[in-house]
Parts: C-alpha cells; structure tokens; sequence
C-alpha cells in the first residue's frame, strides 16, 4: 500500500471509528461490531436543515428512486453533508422500495413513508409522532404541489387537495382535476414536485422542533373526531384502529345516509 | 488505555473497517467518511435466516417498538447476528415510525412496510419488486395471523383475511370477526402474531430467491385485473396509480351496481 494510500486509509478508520464506536457496544468473536439494536446511540444528531435546499435535492432523487428515495435522501442527505458520520454510513438507496405506495402498490404515499423514516431517525416517538401527526395532516389539507422546483421538466403543475395520506387516492383525485393521466409524465412531474413540498414542510417542522417552537396548524378533522368517538380505541363500538385520518368518507361514501344505527347528529 | 482495552479497540476498528471500506468513497476535510448514496455499496450482502427464529425475533421486537420494528428487526436482527457489519450500524429503532399504519394513522400495515424495507436492504428493485409482490398479495389473501408464537399471551387468537394491506382495514376485519375491541390487548397480541406471520413467509421468500427457487403463489386477483384494464396505467381511464392491490371493491363498495359506464361483463 502506498504511503498515501496508507495514510488515506488510516484517516478512513479514523473518522469510520469516531462515527462508529459511538454506536458499538459489543465487539462479536468474529472481530466485528455485534451492536444490539438497544445499544445505538439513537436519534441521531440533528442539525438545522435549508427547507429549499432539502426540496431542491428531494425533486432530483425523485427522479433517481421514486418518491419515498425522494424524500428521505431530501433530509438524510443535507445531513449527510453537513453532519458526515453517522449518516454517510445509511444505506439511502434502501428507501427506494417505498415508490408508488409501495413497489407500486398505492398504499402510503411514498413521499410521506420517506419523511416519517427520516424524521424518526432524529427523534423517538414522544417528539417524533406530533412532527408526522401535523406533516399527515397537512397533507390531507393542504392542495400540493405547494413548492416549484427551480428548474422543473414543466413550467406549471395544478394543485390539488388529496383528503388522504395513500398513494391511490391522492394521485387519482390530481388527475381527476388535471385531467392528465397516471402514467403520463405531467403525473410524474407532479409526485416529484408534491416530494419537494413534503420535504419542505418537514424540514421546517424539524427546524421549528429542534428551535422549540414547533406547533400544531393541521389538527384531527372534526368530523374525523365525531366517528372515530364511536369507531376509535375507547367508543363503544371501538373497530377501527387510527387515531387520526383526514375523512372517513373517502371510502365509506354511504356512511352518511345508510349508517346502521342513528348518528348522533 | 490497557493492552486488553487497546487490543479490543482495534478489533473493533478492524471489524468496523472491514465493513465500512465497502461503503466509504470519500474522506472530508473533518476526517470523517463523507459517502456520497451513490457510492454505498448496496445491496447488503444476505445469509440464509431461519424463518422461525426470525418470526420469535418479530414478536418479542413487536412489544419493544410496534409492527414495523417487529417485522425490521426480525429480519435484521438475524442479519446482524449472523454477518456483522454492515447490519451492526443500522439504526433500526428508527423503523418504530411505522406501527399502526405511521404513528397510529392506520395506512399501510406497518409489518408490511418494515418487511419491504428489510427486503430493499439485500435486494434492488429488479429482485426485490417481485418478493414484496408476493408477500403482499399473499397478505390479502391468506387468513392471518398463521403463525403463532412459542411463549405467547394468549393461547388462542383467531384469523381473518384482511382483502387488503392496509392497517386500518386489516384491523378492522379482524375485530368484526373475533369480537375484540382495537385497543385490546388481544388485537395488539394479534398484531404481534401477524408480524412474526410476515417476517416468517419474508424470511420464506427471501431464502427461496437466494437458492433461485422464487415463484409467485399469489398473483394479482383477476377482478383487480379487470378494472385495472381501464383505470391502471395504459388504461383508457387511467386514473389509478397502482399495479396491484387485493380489491377495488372493498372501499368502492357500490362500482359494480352504480359503475358510470356499462362495465365490460
């Protein structure tokens, strides 16, 4: 080995260890680190995001690995530059199954799997779970894209408002508006400009949490509140298992007029 | 430092460099591995799991952190104990994110969700697509939980076919069908079983890809298909973003008797 590959090396271990012996705790027999889950200095630090560079580089790794890719490398990667270890070590590209609601099953919106993922990443549950609860929400509300790219492949996007957090909803309800369709390259246009918008949003909340400053501006629908009084953990006809939702009646259409027992108004 | 410390400390930057130079391009000015996503060797190199061992491992993961930390960690936990590095530095609390469908908004099935990602960490897209298909058909399809836990907290806990990978649905299906509540500890235990039942037919597939013996058991439902033909992708109403899913019907409960257009058959 070279001298100056040498040292090129040893400065590699060095910055490797510093990263690493933070989150080992146990060397195995075989001389590799045996961390335990419970063991990793965990969240990891966070340092204060650019809401547009996030977005910025949100809207390109769309266009590389699909929208969930998208939106956690948005956040993962500003860190990854401005922080180094230990999220040089995250294996981003993993993030890429979350496309389409999942390897194309319209469930979860794939920009949204990607922004919970890294927002946990940086915080447990008790800090973790509001930022997502109002970023959800927010995005059953809000018409999106909210946020243009700087140098987009089409000049203008229409916006829509989902009333959902899946993938299928939200998309059909764009190109019932737009009258473009699922697989056109406009609809692509579109998630990649709606994956900006929702890292955006996200790198703002973590900035205003981290400055202690964070605020609900999207809180539960009311009509939500009113069946899940009913439906949700502790109703007396308590089968339905979510604590928050943007409309029941995305789905259930004719709950209103044949619901089986009287409404409560 | 002791010579037994000193000698410790270098086992572990060995095992750790054997590890990290696979994934490292680039050292930064502050001597810490500044790898860019591109360069993460990816994806990470799988061993054989055993399907029960990784099942027992979800169930106790699934009362530490939820379903999609249960479902992660069963099959990454393995992973780290039988490889090592890389899987020692992966910040799998971080997956907690996804139980209840995302911090309780009951979307996508958070056993699903941490599946697909322990499925995209040893598989790209091309090999791994394919696996998540089939688990997810399979999901819909197959009465759940079917496998139950060797020290379980209740002895008994019926199954049903959720027609659906999404949290709310599957949840709530199963409570029609055994009578239990959402927020009983029975539903949680069934949940629980549920994410050792998908770690274990996971752990199945990704073996049976390994040995080049992978097929698919549960295609896509011909009656999905069928509305597919118009409203998916190259449809002549092609509206839905999706390429699969279990039934269009379970929430578009009055297409067929009030379809807009006469449907084809």
């Amino acid at each position: 080995m070279a001298e100056r590959d040498r040292r090129h090396f040893l400065k590699t271990v060095g910055g490797v260890t510093l990263g690493m012996t933070a989150v080992s705790g146990l060397v195995g027999l075989n001389g590799f680190s045996q961390t335990k889950a419970e063991s990793v200095a965990f969240p990891w630090p966070y340092k204060k995001v650019d809401p547009i560079a996030a977005a910025e580089r949100a809207y390109q790794a769309y266009y590389q690995g699909g929208c969930m890719y998208g939106a956690f490398e948005g956040i993962v990667g500003e860190l990854r530059e401005a922080v180094g270890a230990p999220y040089s070590s995250f294996p981003t590209a993993m993030m890429k199954y979350g496309a389409a609601g999942v390897s194309g099953w319209g469930t979860l919106c794939g920009a949204l799997n990607g922004a919970a993922a890294a927002i946990f990443l940086v915080h447990e549950g008790k800090t973790g779970n509001p930022i997502i609860n109002e970023l959800y929400a927010w995005h059953g509300a809000e018409a999106l894209p909210n946020y243009k790219p700087r140098t987009p492949k089409f000049d203008k996007i229409v916006a829509s408002v989902a009333d959902s957090q899946l993938c299928h909803i939200s998309v059909t309800r764009w190109c019932e508006k737009s009258g473009f369709k699922s697989g056109s390259k406009e609809r692509a246009e579109r998630c990649a400009w709606v994956t900006a918008s929702v890292v955006k949003y996200t790198a703002e909340l973590l900035n205003n949490q981290a400055a202690g400053r964070f605020t609900v501006a999207h809180p539960v629908p009311v009509a939500v509140k009113e069946c899940l009084s009913c439906h949700g953990k502790d109703g007396s006809v308590a089968n339905v298992h979510a604590a928050a939702h943007s409309s029941c009646t995305n789905c259930h259409t004719d709950v209103l007029k044949n619901h089986p027992v009287p409404l409560k108004k």
